[in-house]
């Protein structure tokens, strides 16, 4: 969808002409009420559910949307009962404007000269994309962690376009160390020589350095310190077997390759895998699993991922903080929303842990809102929130069918 | 000190000839029973107490060693008492062997090519140290975080030389998340355009990006979140005060400059701290005091130490796993050790947690040994062994009058 109309940042800057790219799933009713907006986090796009299918019809490899287990026909948010919309934000790289598309201005590539957007600023570009399709109200905006916080400011900033906020493993604003990981992030990218002051395009070149070690950073705080060491523990790296590939694996799923160990049959003791010596003794090389798994992680990510976005929807998250305009009283902050709530937190997320959604929980209820919350018990940290799991399915499902759709 | 003998590695190669650097306070006694043994951690060394004089006789500013809150006349180890030793590990950077000193084999400095050294080839070393020193048996070893695995490990390689082992915020091996941390902040190093392969110094550049981003990584797990929070939180850095300098200040200290934020005056609840939009809303600036803090954190690290000895060290905590050799039974090797044993864990450190102390506490009682434990409810995270609480040198004290003394 292109906008012509110039979109006020909370800068100040404005964005004068911009593209959005979006994707729906099912039927828009006859009178627009069944409408769920899906927010997207850091590294996702528009594409949240469904798959691609090649020129000869064939279902692509790895096209899955990246909530696909939980939006579709008969899937907790059902297809079949809502028109669902997924939206690249401003400023990201999979097809709306941001850093990599050419400025108007300047007949240019963007750049670092893209400016910073943030959560308001991202909601009130959908609000734009909701209007262009008739939709004055929502029956639901929806998101996991960045993407909750847009779901947050959604019912503050339209709270008569929000019948109801899901949101999931986030977190009313970014704690210190939260902005520390960040911080450490974007040092790696701005001081990678090829980031050429975020202009290497120009260069020809991709400061993917930095964005492998940006990545690694991210991904050890996306996994709990549980799920890790039974995954991969302190095994060793198989030298002759793949390493470990693609993302986490679902609950259930085989375990990695990492346990047909280069030690078997060395005196490794099968039950809890502890190898014996059989260290490479190098500073560089693999030595263990989790080496070898965080290193794959990095490589993938700078291959796809546009290192200026980095850096904007990081400071995006950085910004987020509804309570700051109220002397930090997140209960004042909330007093504007009007819809019904339902929040989810996983134990074992140490990145935006229970006890930050406890905290908007909490605001709401000292509002006397409607609020659902549900704190599920997963192994899997923060990660969770894109995972397969039958509790966190069920309450999502039951949600949607006993509230949402009523 | 120097070795004219060569140490053998658990790598299987060798250090040819070699010095290692140390410190002594305090006197030794007749039979020569009183000596203590301080072990160091990632970037620490042999001067753990006391200062430094220049010409004139002044105390040259910041050189109180490292531990000098707990190691002195009448401090928790009474150097009037006790006759302490500090020593700096070999490959490390501040005086012993290490890759930025001369190869003898080559006539060129070591870089990438020092050897691999593991926590048992320190301890190895340091027992020469006290055979040349005329100490057989030691009053007590001591240490902490790595420092702490190298007292356990005399236990282990030494156990009719130990008296005591006191073991602070250590754990019996890393975790996959501790390794994972590690690695990050190798894979900063090794892919900065300046580390050549750790042969950096003979093209005249240092791997400072590189230093920096660990060290920034590094810093993080050495604070607890609510420590951050407390210190920094969401505050805004003051652009006309100097950032938040030196390392964190003890308990009681003066807040940092931050809450002399910029915001002040201009809807600043003071109270919360909370700013209100005064954002210069950029992705390369600095915004918040906490990146402020670890940005000269950083800076001051990458002066100082040296990127083959971060690899090496980090490479020794990876390492470290006693109960390799048995299967992961804990309890099977640490019936080697004869020693007794002060255990201290702090509550709020995620990096060793108190868990993993009480992992080794659990291990010794299944062997019967004499085992002090005491889990100190401090706010500082990992970093909370190097600071001064009340509570932490009481133990300490207590342990060294009442158990060691004897």
């Amino acid at each position: 969808m292109h906008f012509r109309d110039a979109l006020p940042l909370q800068s100040g800057a404005s964005i004068r002409a911009y593209d959005l790219r979006y994707e729906t799933y099912g039927q828009l009713n006859a009178d627009k009420s069944n409408a769920v907006l899906i927010c997207h986090a850091l590294n996702a796009s528009h594409h949240v559910a469904g798959v691609y299918l090649d020129q000869a019809g064939q279902v692509k490899a790895k096209s899955e949307g990246w909530w696909d287990t939980m939006i579709g026909p008969g899937k907790p948010v059902d297809t079949n009962q809502f028109f669902v919309i997924g939206v690249n934000n401003l400023g990201s790289c999979f097809g709306s404007t941001g850093p990599m598309q050419i400025n108007p201005d300047t007949g240019e590539v963007y750049g670092a000269d893209f400016p910073v957007v943030t959560v308001q600023d991202w909601v009130s570009a959908q609000a734009r994309l909701l209007d262009a399709l008739g939709i004055q109200t929502l029956a639901a905006v929806m998101g996991g962690s960045l993407g909750g916080m847009q779901a947050l400011a959604w019912t503050l900033q339209y709270p008569d376009r929000v019948r109801h906020a899901v949101v999931v493993a986030s977190a009313p604003n970014l704690t210190a160390e939260n902005i520390a990981f960040n911080e450490v992030a974007r040092r790696a990218i701005v001081t990678d020589p090829d980031f050429h002051g975020g202009h290497f395009y120009r260069h020809g070149v991709l400061p993917k350095r930095g964005l492998r070690i940006a990545r690694m950073i991210g991904h050890i705080t996306y996994l709990s310190d549980d799920v890790m060491n039974e995954k991969f523990g302190r095994q060793l790296r198989a030298p002759t077997l793949p390493a470990v590939r693609g993302s986490l694996p679902p609950e259930g799923a085989a375990p990695p390759a990492a346990r047909q160990s280069r030690t078997r049959g060395r005196n490794l003791d099968d039950q809890h895998g502890y190898p014996s010596q059989a260290f490479k003794y190098s500073t560089q090389d693999v030595e263990f699993e989790i080496e070898s798994y965080l290193r794959y992680q990095g490589d993938k990510f700078a291959e796809y991922f546009d290192a200026n976005t980095y850096l904007l929807i990081t400071r995006a998250l950085d910004y987020f903080d509804p309570a700051s305009e109220y002397g930090g009283d997140l209960s004042r902050a909330l007093a504007q929303a009007t819809a019904k709530f339902l929040l989810v937190s996983f134990t074992t997320d140490w990145r935006f842990a229970p006890a930050r959604s406890r905290e908007i929980v909490k605001a709401l209820l000292d509002n006397q809102r409607d609020v659902t919350y549900a704190e599920i018990d997963a192994p899997h940290g923060h990660d969770a929130f894109l995972l397969d799991d039958a509790r966190y399915m069920g309450v999502i499902r039951s949600y949607f069918q006993r509230k949402v759709a009523l």
